[in-house]
């Protein structure tokens, strides 16, 4: 089992998040945060265990004790590539034969209100929540409110990230042929994705002709064919964990006229939501300023989801782009800005940038041609 | 978002899983099992879903109503690769707005005893608890009875993901060179993993030098040197889910003649244990052969983990194969066998096949030179 080359940020980033986590815990009225292997890990202390069988846990109480980490004494050398020595944290290791749980709840001086990590999987959930009097809550509460605003280096790690999944959009020529099927396509993108700096493709839609009308397509075996529209949605994790994320539509040959036409103002309404994306917005807004363009084109019915989710050490994370979300948008926040037309049994098309609110508008991280590619 | 391409057996084989479920529920006492997106759902519908977000959960309840499919509308098409519409599951889907928990908690008709995936995530478990009175369970002790016994598919596709496995190692001499960082090597094979047949490369471990004899190593930006002895551990699923999970060690130029006396132990404890492992033998039993070759020859404790761990759709599953584990072996199950050597700040070595119980002996379904390969 292993983690990635990993590249962390210096210590004073990482006590800067624990303290600001601590502010936010007790405004809400809770004890501790207990998180394990995961983004909120990596966000908080620089670490990317990615371990599943052995509790690995961070304890953040809220009494402004130091916080600990509890951790199989086997996967010490996990902590080397974190800051955890550096900050002086607690570090409390276990071998097998130890009960973590005990470890854990030992680690709070008072008190057993605690949040969890969203990812903190049942194997462990379990039996920790035996030991607290109640149910655990979420820690997405708490934490988003310093997960949403990234700071120069997020922001710089997000642009690498977006220069990378580019570099892979500009080769969709080596890919992309009518004879081949969706799965050889995407497994030479996958690829192309790790060659061009990726720790991992995660994710790879090949969505050709009908397939492309579903959002969620991930690849088939389904034989790409001359004059297909194919949705190519891609990213993954660069070495810092900051993901990438971005779709771009091509067509195999000249698209026919109705198809270039509901395209071009696809690509209005993508660049109507970039412009309307700034500070002292709502999230709803630029969800709102996308859906117009396409509706006053007859167009409303065929989007059939949000406009975009906030994007860092998680590929979907606050804040969400979307009807509803009156969240008023500040610099450093970082989302997708992806509609979609689609339309069932006969083609589909998107078009997505990752884009960060800056002090007077937004910097989008991708950079590549955003019309109808032909191939 | 995605899926890879879906490889799944035919419905009767999912069929009979949920039936074996059903009787293991009972014989636990419990009221149904929820299973979300992970290993167990594609064991128990050959669903490849991965979403996160938005609930996902199949619901199987133990009075032998017909189980549940609980997913979102938007996320319908992940039923299709799945042999859910086959076997005629209720399927109850959901759109933004309804509440997710209280569709399961519906498709329950009696009963609150569940058990949960041990996947699940906080995000699900955490409001799921709240709508059964008592904390929910692990769906583990239940499901492993099913689980560990692989049949002959099974069989059939942890051969095929051991051959793409040993395929990759078969080209490491591309890849490992004096001079080049532990990460760019790991870049390369992650590349060679998918090329090889993998949908991803789950894990790449390059531990050069002192960084050996830590088994539980990523991969860092040390340069290798001539003369370094590195562990090669690597792995991921191929497209029917089933993992790969091999390691061999590489020196760069002729080994010292104690690196090669101790690897040779090595080797012959490795073979002890593939000796040892068959029919009516106790898991702890073929730990034990490894462990005596290594204790006889003074290197007892260089060998600091278990010999091995049971693998299919998950990389770590039951067996264990490790001291205080009596379960019996019988045909159909499969585990690693992979001691190792470790001695700290200076070198380490291991050797890992995958081996199937057979009628009586077993089969490794990796077949590349053990030996000590000089590159």
């Amino acid at each position: 089992m292993s983690s990635h080359t990993e590249a962390r940020f210096a210590a004073e980033v990482y006590a800067d998040r624990l303290e600001r986590a601590v502010t936010q815990l007790r405004a809400a009225h809770l004890d501790a945060l207990l998180i394990t292997p995961g983004p909120d890990l990596r966000y908080l202390i620089g670490s990317t265990a990615e371990t599943f069988e052995r509790l690995t846990c961070l304890v953040i109480p809220a009494d402004g004790a130091k916080p600990s980490v509890v951790i199989p004494k086997l996967e010490l050398a996990h902590l080397d590539n974190s800051a955890a020595l550096e900050l002086g944290l607690e570090i409390l290791d276990w071998v097998d034969g130890v009960d973590p749980y005990q470890l854990v709840r030992s680690a709070l001086h008072a008190g057993s209100r605690v949040a969890v990590a969203e990812t903190m999987p049942a194997l462990h959930l379990l039996p920790l929540a035996e030991s607290f009097t109640g149910l655990p809550v979420s820690a997405t509460p708490v934490l988003r409110r310093l997960r949403m605003y990234k700071d120069e280096a997020e922001v710089a790690a997000l642009r690498r990230a977006g220069a990378a999944i580019d570099r892979v959009h500009a080769r969709m020529g080596e890919f992309l042929a009518a004879g081949r099927t969706e799965a050889e396509v995407g497994r030479d993108i996958a690829a192309a994705i790790v060659a061009e700096g990726h720790t991992t493709a995660a994710f790879v839609i090949v969505g050709s002709g009908p397939h492309g009308a579903d959002p969620h397509h991930g690849v088939s075996d389904r034989v790409l064919e001359r004059g297909d529209v194919v949705v190519i949605d891609i990213g993954g994790p660069v070495d810092t964990g900051y993901n990438s994320d971005s779709t771009r539509t091509y067509v195999l040959g000249e698209p026919d006229a109705e198809v270039a036409a509901k395209f071009a103002v696809l690509e209005q309404a993508q660049a109507a939501a970039v412009a309307a994306a700034r500070p002292g917005v709502t999230a709803e807004s630029v969800d709102a300023a996308a859906r117009k363009v396409l509706a006053q084109a007859g167009l409303g019915d065929a989007f059939v989801h949000r406009t975009g989710h906030g994007i860092g050490l998680s590929v979907h994370e606050d804040p969400y782009i979307v009807a509803g979300n009156d969240l008023v948008l500040e610099a450093g926040m970082a989302f997708s800005i992806e509609p979609g037309i689609y339309f069932r049994g006969e083609w589909g098309a998107r078009i997505e940038d990752i884009v960060v609110v800056t002090e007077d508008g937004c910097e989008s991280v991708n950079n590549r041609p955003r019309g109808l590619t032909v191939l």
